[in-house]
């Protein structure tokens, strides 16, 4: 039984270097640790003394810069970087950040991390004034603003830019002389200042960068705030004051490496909170407590903790698996030939077992491993979620923009329940989640975006708006897909 | 900080199938669930009617079989398999296994896991007598000795190449007609053997495989037995009845994957009584247990579980390392660029911290995570091994052929504290592996191999012999490297 | 000694099919047969039903469509084909064509053969409008120029834009209905038009591609002109009636290939003639002709065959040679290894040789292949030139833009006799280049452009007139280099 | 029209060199001259002060050392190296020379070019002896008789079993000290000494790579004679005095390189002999010659020159082909697609032409060039093939072991023309090719081998009498095919 890759996908990472020997070595290294946040594509624009060089190409960070010479090109003392995840259909090189653009009067990179609300009617307006975009990508969109942009000063065009797009943004650019980084007025994504011993500053979307590097968190970058970093140090400035914490609850429950601290809350340490928040509000009589790896073991090991049930492995995940790897044919996969995830009979067998995951998509992955764990020989199989009902799209930089694929969109508890075939199934509650995570703020759900919870999002929803409202009440039956 | 691979390698993994469809296909699954055993290379060899046909290549299994064709040209209801772990130097595909003999009479194939202990004498004498050998493997010559054999009939030819190689071999061989499996006099490397619901055969180093397949487990293969497989069914043959169990212990510590099943124990639970039995016997005053990823989870949630302290994920893994990646300068590891093995500072910050790892080989890794906790934040690191110490070399299919590997050959106990930098630093008694182990069996050590700790050999060293006794007394000074 | 690439290189190649099942292969085998004009990249847009479909990577047409997959999935029964001659620097997929452009209300692909001799300003002025390029190519502007123009009708933004664009220029442009392609006002570089015998009209650099794809030629494409291509057929419009035919005589001399024919002219015939006028303008008292493969052989025969000296084979090229071959070191360069080309002793030894080649831009080949003769013990060697003495840079798409690379315009013929050390050394006069061409027209200079050896270019030179101007009485020593 | 690859392939071109610092780098070069040979795989082993490096791959010599690391790690200052000619299937770098030898006594690196007679029942005969052969290439013969032989010493080893062999060879080997080289008994294959300035010793099949490397011709190797080269200099011994010249007529024809010189006699000089012999022996009343390219140039230039007809440039062939290439579709072959070949329609329109080609095998290349020719408009094609009749097959390293793949085998002259199309067809004669190539040598034939003409064999068949005999007077019709 296939182990599928979860349906949810984060929309990139971004890691920027001003004033280090190895500028493009150390944003490699980076963008490394930041590779669970993009395997589609990846690339580096060094600042080499103005002049910015650039290498990208599909594939992981590791592929990419397979060659010694992939590196030792990107000479320099900055550089900026940015990995990017898998979308639908063929990765096309074109749109491999960052995008740099060659102006007569200089050059220009820049790389992207969210997703843009008004890209689709910013773009059609851009092009009806002659504008000619060079990629699919939303993140092109900025460079055409600032460069249309009435303003004096390059900062101002900048900010100018900034308050015309709207959604979840974080971005990095580079000039001849500056990285520059901002951040949305939601806070949507998240993105930290790290610094070296030796001075240099650091920018990345998640802070376990800095651990790899050697470098160490100064402060995340704040809700509608741009930071500017040259060989004079470190400036900020505000775009916008208008700006409410709504940081994406997914990075914690899903997204970012367990290492990261965002916020001042450490990732792994949040959810081993969710798995014991989950353990007070769904007591469950069992046996063992069994998580889905990798993400969520934490939050097993707190359910366990919290229960007192003891901690199994019992299920084991193959390390091996890649991208190049041939799927077993329908007819193989029927006689169980079962590649990434494998239960382990002697752990289980004759087990009430506790199944702790992070979240449920659509509801397939959680269906096997149910099965997977009943042909092992379990006796009772309780799926419990760390986190509550996935209902509706996110349009911040979560790839789902459509209910269809949600099937807590779609159906009840007890149905989901049916069609997993768990013997029970309990959801965290958002008071919960929210507590669990506990940011020292006063913004609105204790700074968190819960939107794809319970459909409040803090922002307008511009191009998405219409599309969101005519879907709100069609259901899809999943048990007859 | 970087996790370096343990130099703790095993040789290879072998598969093989008769009777199934698509077999080449269940062989490239059952293999790729066996690509812990060996990594350098990898092939298979189909049985199409009476015709052998080979794909290898050096690689991972989905790298050499990246093309669908790859597959797809060995067709049959028959095949072998074998990955081939990674030795020091250029991996020459001439020495990627199966080989595959192309005789005017018929095509023989043969896959081999383990060392021979005489195979330069062996191998000396032939040539001497003219033979010619295609690699520098020693697995070739098992064929020298069947092909020179005076023995009237295949099968006794077979049995008197096999009475003439010594140490430890779990051989796979496929002619025309027949997969033959045999297994040396002391059993040391794993070999099992499964069915599908439909009847076909499997073999297999690790039971993990048939999960995979959807195949049941059925026996072990037993010291000095030959497997026939063919049309008519599986038969059974001794080639020797001077036989005694000597499993190698190394398999149940570190190599197996955890939801294997050897001689009737789980790997993950021997690991998790490893842990637990060590609790018992090096009782640390700590705050935490934290496992060193992915090998040494079980041991330290046994270890957690018995000592009554909770377990954390303190050191987290990125996986997205391969080997492709570009290794950071001297110059930026000095920086503090940590690539493989992250610690979660939230986690250990102050905390006195037991750390649980399978095993020491030369103690440059332990020196790094143990740093690597202490920077971030741990008051104390209590290392504790959930193995005996490593003093002797192996000669049966382990990696280590000389003492100058081991730290633990040359060094105390507090020696080795010291140069690791571990507050305290425990190993497991050799009576309490053979104990948590627990395998069935009168054989001395409770079935098991233990000549790597306690020096005791069960066989005679052969070739190796001389330069053994030789060593014996050497000590390296591991505080000057 | 190596026999260098002339540095007189092609811009480029284009190629397009309207009404053809197999649009994409067949364009695929034009291009195969347009190779010689360019060989760093190449690309083909296909049309299916209205949505373009765009492959495209550097290295030769056969490198970049390896696979099957690469044309398989270039469906519709339209496409347009670009092949890119080599610039200096790291090829950049960037600038490979043809470009494609993806606007909200449809796609546009567009190729481009030719230089232009306004980019730099018209650029420049583009981009302060706002406008970003993706690439550093020339061709982009003309996509801006139709984007911005105020004009309602899409053919009147394109004849617009064409006549803002000056220099030398064969454009070939695909919308999701038709296909149009556009020449220069003084059809500097040659473009005809073909059709197959099931109606499909087919657009190329040159005729050999019609050859090569069973089609027949139709007739050329004018100066000044725009073809429009449809379901309904084809169709003819003017950008300007300001026109005056000066194709460039160097496709004549050197860059089409023997079986093309352009504006009624072989090629193979044209180089023949050359070559016999020479004979009549240059006699020289020798015993064989040699011609310097491949480019030369015509002009040779066409010597011999006036002159009534045998015609001989006293130059070999190496058939193998390929891009990714290793060059000697200059140890093994200094010790006479020579790969692309090797002198026959047993042909030249002992006679006087007459060595014809096409033309001679830095001398260096000349000199070399003057000593290969020598040292093969040819008594005598006399250079014959079928082409006047190269005096000026071109701007209108061959790749020589200062003086700097041509030693004609730096020395005298004696001076550059001496240099590449020929016992005598002839160039074909400019009326005797004319004459042997032949075109039938009224236009000066035959109908030729000529100014890269009389130096009176037929249009204004814009953004490089100034740079010309001052160019124009420096001189570089050859001797010295 | 697709022009086809002749099926005359040769088997293989070797190269050695003793006593130079850049002995790699040198082989390299002088492979790639001999790169029309063969272009399956190629191979080099150096001897770096008596170890033997190997890297080998298959491909184009350019292909195999793609990377400057592949040449850089053969160190040393000797070095062997061979090219193999494609056979049918797949090829297996198992395969591709030369074979590297590891005894546990030293190294033996083997090449070879030919075809033994005896093989099959040599190989079986071994086998019994229980030798292993490590590949289907008949090179390894030589080392299994070597090692088994029952002489003394190395040399006496080496002469027993060249005396053992039968057939076609030219044998290259290398050992720690010394490099061998070795000619059969009738000079089948060509194989010549050169010299370096410096004094290192170089052998070749052809000596166009002495031309390339800048070594100067000292003389060839004679039939039945072994050459030893080591740091003493140059040392010649026989294996055998029974020797009889029968070189392969063969590499005069069509295989060597016209500027290679066998014998004393220049390739390109016996090839222009040839056509002028044709031109005597079959006058043909026409307007134009004609030459297929490249091969048949010389013989077409011959023949123009003797029979005073002009020799036009009718054919080109396109330099950018491939083997990566992609083959057009039966449909669009139909439709007439053709990549290799183009007739120049404004040379031979109207035009009564004489086609010269120096060989016909199956008589497929020859009707589609025709053809060609006619679509272009020649009025008349008359064949005339500088070779004659092919009747017979090779034994001795030609890819041609059986009467089916000959249309001449099996048909008549006049009805070889039907099939082909053409207006006449005329064959040199026997005497004709014997007295045009002129070689210096009692021996029968002229010292040439023409027994694929006459059926006459200058040796005993072996293994394939048998076979030859029973097919001798089958016909296969081609018309029907």
């Amino acid at each position: 039984m296939t182990y599928e890759v979860k349906s949810l996908n984060e929309e990139c990472g971004i890691f920027g270097i001003w004033g280090h020997e190895q500028a493009a070595e150390v944003t490699y290294y980076g963008l490394h640790s930041l590779q669970h946040r993009g395997q589609e594509g990846a690339g580096i624009v060094s600042n080499d003394d103005g002049k910015l060089l650039r290498h990208r190409n599909t594939g992981l960070i590791s592929e990419v810069f397979k060659r010694p010479s992939n590196l030792a090109k990107l000479a320099g003392k900055a550089a900026i970087g940015h990995v990017r995840y898998a979308t639908a259909g063929t990765a096309s090189i074109n749109n491999i950040q960052p995008f740099l653009f060659d102006f007569s009067d200089g050059q220009i990179a820049l790389a992207h991390n969210g997703n843009l609300t008004n890209a689709k009617s910013l773009r059609a307006e851009l092009e009806k004034k002659g504008a000619i975009f060079a990629s699919s990508s939303d993140t092109e969109i900025l460079m055409h603003l600032i460069r249309r942009s009435p303003k004096e000063t390059f900062i101002e065009q900048f900010k100018d830019a900034l308050n015309q797009v709207k959604g979840g943004f974080a971005y990095l650019m580079m000039t001849e002389d500056k990285i520059y980084a901002a951040l949305d007025p939601n806070g949507f994504r998240p993105l930290s200042i790290g610094q070296f011993a030796n001075g240099s500053w650091v920018i990345s979307s998640e802070t376990c960068a800095f651990e790899v590097i050697g470098a160490k968190w100064v402060r995340d970058v704040k809700p509608g705030e741009i930071v500017i970093i040259d060989d004079s140090g470190l400036a900020f400035d505000q775009f916008t004051t208008d700006t409410q914490m709504a940081i994406c609850s997914m990075e914690y429950i899903y997204f970012a490496r367990p290492d990261s601290v965002i916020h001042g809350i450490n990732v792994h340490t949040a959810r081993k909170n969710l798995g014991k928040r989950l353990a007070q509000e769904a007591k469950i009589d069992a046996d063992i407590v069994v998580g889905v790896p990798n993400s969520s073991l934490s939050a097993a090991s707190g359910y366990a903790e919290e229960s007192g049930l003891p901690y199994e492995m019992g299920l084991i995940k193959n390390q091996y698996i890649q991208r190049t790897f041939i799927q077993p044919t329908q007819e193989l996969r029927e006689q169980g030939v079962r590649m990434k995830l494998s239960a382990v009979s002697s752990v289980v067998k004759g087990k009430r077992v506790v199944m702790v995951d992070d979240s449920i998509v659509r509801g397939t992955t959680s269906r096997r491993i149910v099965s997977l764990l009943r042909e092992a020989g379990a006796k009772e199989v309780h799926v419990a979620i760390a986190s509550p009902e996935l209902k509706h799209p996110c349009f911040y930089g979560i790839d789902i923009q459509t209910k269809r694929e949600l099937i807590s969109a779609n159906h009840s508890i007890e149905e989901v329940r049916e069609i997993i075939g768990a013997d029970s199934l309990s959801f965290l509650s958002i008071d919960g989640l929210i507590e669990s995570i506990g940011l020292e703020t006063d913004a609105p759900n204790g700074g968190l975006c819960v939107a794809y919870f319970d459909g409040n999002y803090p922002t307008e929803l511009y191009d998405y708006e219409e599309e969101y409202l005519r879907n709100l009440h069609q259901k899809v039956d999943f048990r007859t897909q």
